[in-house]
């Protein structure tokens, strides 16, 4: 190592082409954005009467991702659907994304060129500018921490620590599906990333729109990340209270590994559902848009936060939280 | 690589001694800061006519940090210092501090303690909270990104877009102590991390003062962190223009690597300091604090963006942006 003398041209023209590219997607263009990347810092603008939302979600090659298994517009799309699906669990407005970028110095253009494209054509769709971030070289690996700012109507985010006694719970969506294609992967499986039964794997949906539509009628909620087992355990200890999940409600969709398919909607993770409470009298629509809201299960009193799983005789038994910290080396 | 199906007990261990940590440090007390550590995301209150300043910046180690170099405390407060300097450099406010951490799995707790202890007593001295951030395991080394959200009162960013012909080149404090400090570990020389002389690069001080204290005075801004002949260049890129330097008014300090201070000092980087540009009439303070502010040059008219360095007999030579994208493997 050394103190390197040269111009610092490739981390000024990979700044050029984010640039360039972000503008070509419209990313750039957005009321919210005062000054973007090319300055110490992004400048700007709230809604008045909102407060701001802030999440930061790290992605690390071999951990969260793997360049043999998920095509680099994979990569870069699931990167961006991290922190969107946290903004929509608040119930918020994306406003701005960042994004911290460390490459090997050998990584191709190519790959970043269309890594970049699934970031940018997915902050598009949600009219996200790109308004920032950091560059580095990343000698044995790629890094990258989106940071997503949102904004949501002053009082009104939804959090993890309103649940109480009594409430019902939901999910939308579908569970397991994406760990199943995961599990497929480790497993050396041809799995192809087109095939629209593995999109929820490698073209996570943020469930936006639905988190709006909870705004005033949840009472908690957090995007299913790391399992429902782990994400509801999150629920219970941040509001003190028990769950009750029933297992036949569980919306597991039809995939090819049936056999486990109740393993994986439980603790399998990276399902980016959005899953809350309400209270008893609370208008939950059945559908929001075309995704549909599952009742699947009750909020109890529990002084140690534990969840526990009815079967259909109604008998029950503790549930622990299960959940991945992502895929490790074992 | 499996799917992990154990207890995610590190992680959520790591988040509570987090969370335990920046409490005791005073650091999640703050009126802008409505939720923090443990939602989807934070929630946070902007003073009423601000505009939210948001900066990541990544620290890659081998690449920003050697363990073997820099303890651990002074990389928790360099990474913090790095996104608290954008700040200054804009003329806002610290509002609050997300930490994205991916570490080794072997990384040992204590090393992990003491990187927090650094960063959180940076934070605690300019009261800014640390509100969340992610973390992951990272198998191959350590990546912290940090991220700043601040605030500025609306239109008053300094940016780096506002110099024009005829402004003064200014810049507080003193240049390339760091990079010398720097070039001395690479050569392998005993240098202490606790002698005062040595601070500024194990422990740089963010100057948030100075850059509050420069709003409605400086044209446009950047803080040094890639050297001055390359921060000089973002400013001149930005602003359309060029600039000459006055070499004998560099303000390069005392130290014992004098025959290379002004290398160092043109395009040594992480010094921190802020370098600004000024209209002829604008009052700038010849000291802010404790903190010298120099006058180094002038900004002039030039299509291409050059820099010139100018010494005492009024010889102009070309200056090529020289500061380094980091050290790297030769």
């Amino acid at each position: 190592m050394y103190i390197g003398l040269a111009l610092p041209s490739s981390e000024l023209n990979l700044i050029s082409a984010i640039r360039r590219q972000a503008k070509g997607a419209g990313t750039t263009r957005s009321r919210a954005l005062i000054a973007g990347i090319g300055d110490d810092s992004a400048v700007l603008r709230l809604p008045a009467g909102h407060e701001a939302l802030l999440t930061t979600d790290l992605s690390i090659e071999g951990v969260h991702f793997r360049r043999d298994w998920h095509p680099a517009a994979s990569v870069g799309h699931r990167c961006l659907a991290r922190g969107l699906s946290d903004i929509a669990a608040m119930g918020g407005e994306p406003v701005a994304a960042f994004l911290s970028l460390g490459t090997p110095a050998d990584l191709r253009q190519a790959w970043l060129n269309k890594f970049l494209d699934g970031l940018l054509t997915l902050a598009n769709r949600f009219r996200v500018p790109l308004a920032g971030g950091d560059l580095a070289e990343s000698p044995r690996g790629i890094a990258a921490d989106i940071v997503v700012m949102g904004s949501v109507p002053s009082g009104k985010a939804l959090l993890r620590s309103g649940a109480r006694p009594g409430d019902s719970i939901y999910v939308t969506g579908e569970l397991g599906r994406p760990a199943a294609v995961l599990h497929a992967l480790t497993e050396g499986q041809k799995v192809s990333s087109k095939s629209a039964a593995n999109r929820p794997h490698f073209f996570p949906e943020p469930r936006l729109a639905a988190g709006r539509t909870l705004r005033g009628v949840a009472s908690a909620a957090i995007d299913l990340s790391d399992g429902l087992s782990t994400d509801l355990t999150h629920i219970c200890a941040e509001s003190r209270v028990g769950a009750v999940i029933q297992e036949h409600s569980l919306p597991r969709g039809v995939h090819s590994y049936q056999s486990s398919s109740l393993h994986f909607a439980l603790h399998g993770g990276e399902d980016y559902e959005l899953l809350f409470t309400a209270p008893p009298r609370a208008k939950v629509p059945a559908r929001i848009g075309k995704l549909r809201v599952t009742r699947i299960g009750q909020v109890i009193s529990d002084r140690s936060h534990r969840i526990f799983l009815a079967d259909s005789h109604g008998q029950r038994k503790l549930l622990t939280p299960g959940g991945w910290e992502h895929f490790r080396r074992g």
